[in-house]
Formats: C-alpha cells, structure tokens, sequence
C-alpha cells in the first residue's frame, strides 16, 4: 500500500508584482516548500455586469499541515486581504511520504 | 478562525482554440472570475493502442456556487461535449472570504 | 443532471528533466491521458533552515480510476522517490462523462 498522508492544499492567486509579498509569508507561517506559476485571471470588477476584465496573475499552490494551513489563511484574511486582490482556497489531498513505516 | 466557506471548482480543460466559446460559457452561467492557463494535454486518439498525441490546451479553473456549477456541468455535457474535445471535472473547496461576520 | 463520476486525480511534481520518466511510468500503469505544465517550484533543501531554492519543475496532473491510482503511488513510492526529487499527492474528483445513461 502507498503510504499516503492527509494534509491541505491552499491555492493563492494574487497580481504577480505581490508575489514576494506572498513568499515571504509562506516561508513566515512553516511551508516548507510551494510551486508557483502564471494564470491569467479574470473577473468582474466596478460596476459593470457581466464584464470582465483580464490580468496576469500567479498562482500559488502550497501542501501544509491543517494547523499550518490556519495559521496562513487567518494571516491572509487580517492582513492581505484588506490590502491585495487574493484569491485563496483549501482542499484536502492525500501526499505520497517518501518513509517507510 | 478563518472564513472558510464550502464552495465547487470546476475545472474545463480544452484546446486552445475553443477559449473563447468557454469564456463565454462562464460569463452566461454566472461566474464571477475564473483563471485560465496553458498546459499540454496528452490523451489517447484514435485506434492505435498505447499511442498519446500531445495538444496545446488551456486549462479553466473557476469557483462557482454548487447549484452554478451543476448548470455549467449540464450545460457542457448537453451542448459542448458533443461538439469540443473537452475534460470537465468538479472538485469540493473552502474558499476564504473577505467579509468579517 | 450532469453525469459525474467519481475518480482520482493524481499529481506529480518534478524536474523537468524527469518529465520523459514520469510520461513513461504513467502509460504504464494505464492513464488514458493528463495534463502537463510548468512550475516554478521552490523548497528547503539542505542543512539551511528558512532557505528556499528555487527550481524549473513540471506539474502532471492525471484523472484514473481509484486502483490506478493506487498503482501509480505504489510504483511512485517504490522505484521513483528512491531516485527522483518528486512531489505526488492524490485528491477525489466528479468527473464530467460523455456518455448519457
């Protein structure tokens, strides 16, 4: 059997000029690793319904402890959202471990 | 605590070409935003076993109420599928929200 | 109602040059196709604590049936993790079919 470990995945989409912004969050709340790559986003923004307008965003992709997973969404709520468009989500997935028990 | 709220992904994976008709899609369902990315696609085509062609497709990913994604599902098996090459597949997420409560 | 069916998405992250192995392994174990894109990906590596590298990875994503999966995770976890800097995690996915009942 593949030894498989339940931890969450959350999904950070923000502008690609907040990106350090976001790294160094990462690193401050314990992950110990994330991939990253560019989206292009698009949503309704001002008054206007059913328009759209397009950006060039990052996403960011990061497997985390549920504690660690939290702690970085609660950051995000008091501190980023306020101040950056973000987009965050949580998923639960099931990580292949290198050890052996 | 962080303001996690229950919500679906729906992710549409088709050639590039067809963008425009997804995004269109999405606007008409009610999606407020979604993101969009390349990616190559490797599948099986054809008669020849074993054999994958590679194709140059687009990824969606949007966040959508469980009841807009249920119409975006029905309303791809029952107009798109049959006419595009596509993959659609559903996953649960708790998305964080920016209102305080 | 859309017709959706429950199966496993698998990812695998690795170095791109690792990419050619990993298409192997999963024509393999029977993917009847996937997806394949580019990430950035950064973790610790070392004795350094807090310290990131930063890599060129690519992200494969594969929807099988469950006992696929759990065959890609065991050959994964067996012959490949000994030898390949990889991440491999699995999440549930309700996917779109083609066929009506």
């Amino acid at each position: 059997m593949a030894n498989l470990h339940g931890m969450k995945m959350v999904t950070v989409i923000c502008e690609e000029l907040v990106r350090p912004v976001v790294e160094r969050l990462l690193k401050e709340v314990g992950a110990h690793g994330f991939t990253v790559f560019p989206v292009e986003g698009a949503g309704q923004q001002g008054s206007r319904r059913g328009e759209m307008s397009e950006f060039r965003n990052v996403q960011f992709e990061v497997i985390v402890q549920p504690a660690v997973a939290e702690k970085l969404m609660e950051r995000l709520q008091s501190e980023y959202f306020p101040r950056y468009t973000m987009i965050a989500y949580e998923q639960d997935v099931r990580v292949l471990r290198r050890e052996k028990f």
